[in-house]
């Protein structure tokens, strides 16, 4: 299904300071996030010991090289007494390919440069290793934007042991999804619905209730405006008891298709959580409820249309279980871009809540 | 009720084109729209022979003088031979004021420029009569920026013969403005809350249904940030038929109150029509949705709440009456304003449907 994405030109030669190494790392992740999970999506950079960028690199699929491997091998021998520049600490542990801290010593590199430290127990402690073996290691560079980055999701599971729900909604400006007909396709315009398959090709899991597939028997692909399926599919996952009926577009060979019974979200995420950093719930509005009163929310994008108020008709989010206004999910609004007539909001929880 | 507001500081003296003068005017009619209804918020800029700011002004509250002759008195003689840039042609009739067209006549105007040329038949002909009298005139400069500024409530007024409609909705994002214990207060934070009052400051009048006035007993005021009275306070208007409790906010002395019984927004709008050019309907989700219906909004004010997302709750828009989406009103985004936490979402109609 993963088919190999075209390497990335990054300024082999150029100089470049911490903090431009590792916006050009974080770039380098973003070419293959969705598509390393259950491991991070890492970008690295290796300059050699007159500092100009010698090696770039990134987190290939479950089993091929880390970032670190991927941007060593590159350099070569240009790597000895050189900088690595990394978005996540350098992992500790020899797992299916051997420990990063032991690459970078064995390649005579000098001074570590990352992000984020590792979160994972049996993973970290590469830093540790690294000055031990007299590597100068220097942390935080650039954290919070890092954070905001690809390795978004695989923190989250890190620190919280599931995986990060975005509930995806589409609405009206009143809110509904659907009018009283049930009409509600091209809710949205082209451009929003482009950028729709965009994020589909970047995360490992897409939701939705059996209710959805029985009203508008979706096929839940990541495709190219042209309908051709694009490089990566998220894996298809149907909640709900009533029986998926055969010929149905999300049961297709085009990508996975997991279905579960029962009504539980919290097992839902749980069960998802051993391969998917990154879950998307696609809908429609009971199990978009139930995620959220089940308070499994971690981010909302909300793509506001063409903008069109209907008045009536069927709501983005059903039995989302607040009584009061203090029940309501908090949330920080992270972007706002316009894609065409159509808004796209993003939005992060208020932690602590 | 309204207290007279400070002489704007133009820079007399200075060199400006037509279409910088003309965004001077508009900004001069800024400063009094919502106060001059049912007369249009006009700016007029003058200019002495040797192309010198000499005169700025803006329509008075209705008795008061034209915007044309408030300039024409700052600019006196200077005015002889020189040049007046307003946003409106002026009119050419004899109203409780005299009409413009004679005025910059005999003040030795030599060239008009304006926007907007005058709708109302009883009004127009200013242009004709300036040109009979051997002055330069000159229409349609900077229109388009005109026409979406504030003379564009009083415009609609003259072209449909209703008031312009503003639905104002202050949702979650998914479309709630109550929880279903009926909390609400408080759903937008305090800068958005401000530009409510900002917004009533300007409006002509401000709608609410009975079950607004019976669940939250409003003011309905416009209000500064400690609490105290605007210095234009809009027309309070209650619409339904169950009585509004004595003692009830909406009926202190703070601003007139117009309680109409009944249930049909044309009825309500043509009563308004002789007196206001810009009403806004502020809720709640019944009377919204009987405006939908009834197809009489032209616009729509969205505030977007910190961004909180209920799931559950009452609804901004409820019995609109599209029954599919091709019945939904499609609105065109005019502006995305960030008010701390939430957003401020304009759109206009999309005319033709
Ligand atoms: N514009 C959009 O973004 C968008 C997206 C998706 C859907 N939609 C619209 O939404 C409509 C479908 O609405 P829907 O609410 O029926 O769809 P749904 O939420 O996809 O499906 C509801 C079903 O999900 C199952 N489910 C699993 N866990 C649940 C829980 N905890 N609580 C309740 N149900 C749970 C139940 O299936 P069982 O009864 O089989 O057990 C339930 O009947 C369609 O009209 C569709 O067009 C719009
Ligand atoms: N966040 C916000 O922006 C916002 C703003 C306003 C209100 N709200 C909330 O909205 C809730 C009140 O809801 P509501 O729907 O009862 O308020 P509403 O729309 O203000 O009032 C409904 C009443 O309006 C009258 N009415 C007039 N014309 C009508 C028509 N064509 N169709 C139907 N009714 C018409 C009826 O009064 P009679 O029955 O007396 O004839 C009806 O009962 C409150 O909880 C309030 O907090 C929120």
């Amino acid at each position: 299904m993963t088919r190999p994405q075209p390497a990335p030109q990054w300024p082999l030669g150029a100089r470049l300071d911490d903090r431009e190494a590792m916006f050009v790392a974080v770039e380098l992740s973003r070419a293959v996030a969705g598509r390393t999970s259950p491991n991070p999506a890492v970008g690295a950079l290796v300059f050699d010991s007159d500092g100009r960028v010698c090696g770039a690199g990134a987190t290939a699929p479950p089993g091929g090289p880390h970032a670190e491997a991927a941007a060593l091998a590159q350099a070569g021998a240009r790597a000895r007494g050189g900088t690595a520049v990394v978005t996540l600490e350098p992992c500790d542990h020899t797992g299916r390919t051997g420990p990063c801290s032991r690459a970078l010593i064995e390649a005579g590199i000098a001074r570590v440069v990352f992000a984020i430290a590792d979160p994972t127990a049996q993973a970290s402690g590469g830093a540790e290793t690294l000055r031990r073996a007299g590597v100068e290691v220097v942390g935080g560079v650039s954290a919070a934007d890092v954070e905001a980055g690809p390795l978004r999701p695989w923190l989250h599971r890190q620190r919280t042991g599931r995986a990060e729900v975005t509930l995806k909604i589409a609405t009206t400006i009143d809110g509904r999804v659907a009018a009283p007909d049930g009409t509600s396709r091209w809710i949205t315009g082209e451009t929003a619905r482009a950028e729709v398959h965009e994020r589909r090709a970047r995360v490992d899991a897409i939701l939705v209730g059996t209710g959805t597939v029985l009203a508008d028997d979706p096929a839940l692909t990541a495709r190219n405006p042209d309908g051709s399926l694009r490089a990566h599919q998220p894996l298809r996952v149907v909640v709900g008891d009533r029986p998926v009926p055969a010929g149905s577009r999300i049961l297709d060979s085009a990508a996975r298709t997991l279905v579960i019974p029962g009504h539980d979200p919290a097992s839902v995420i749980e069960r998802l959580s051993a391969d998917c950093c990154d879950v998307q719930v696609e809908g429609g509005p009971r199990l978009a409820g139930a995620f959220l009163a089940a308070d499994l929310v971690d981010r909302v994008e909300q793509y506001l249309a063409p903008p069109a108020l209907l008045g009536d008709g069927q709501l983005a989010v059903a039995g989302g279980g607040a009584l009061s206004i203090g029940d309501a999910l908090r949330l920080r609004r992270t972007a706002v871009r316009a894609l065409g007539d159509d808004l796209l909001l993003t939005y992060d929880r208020v932690t602590g809540q």
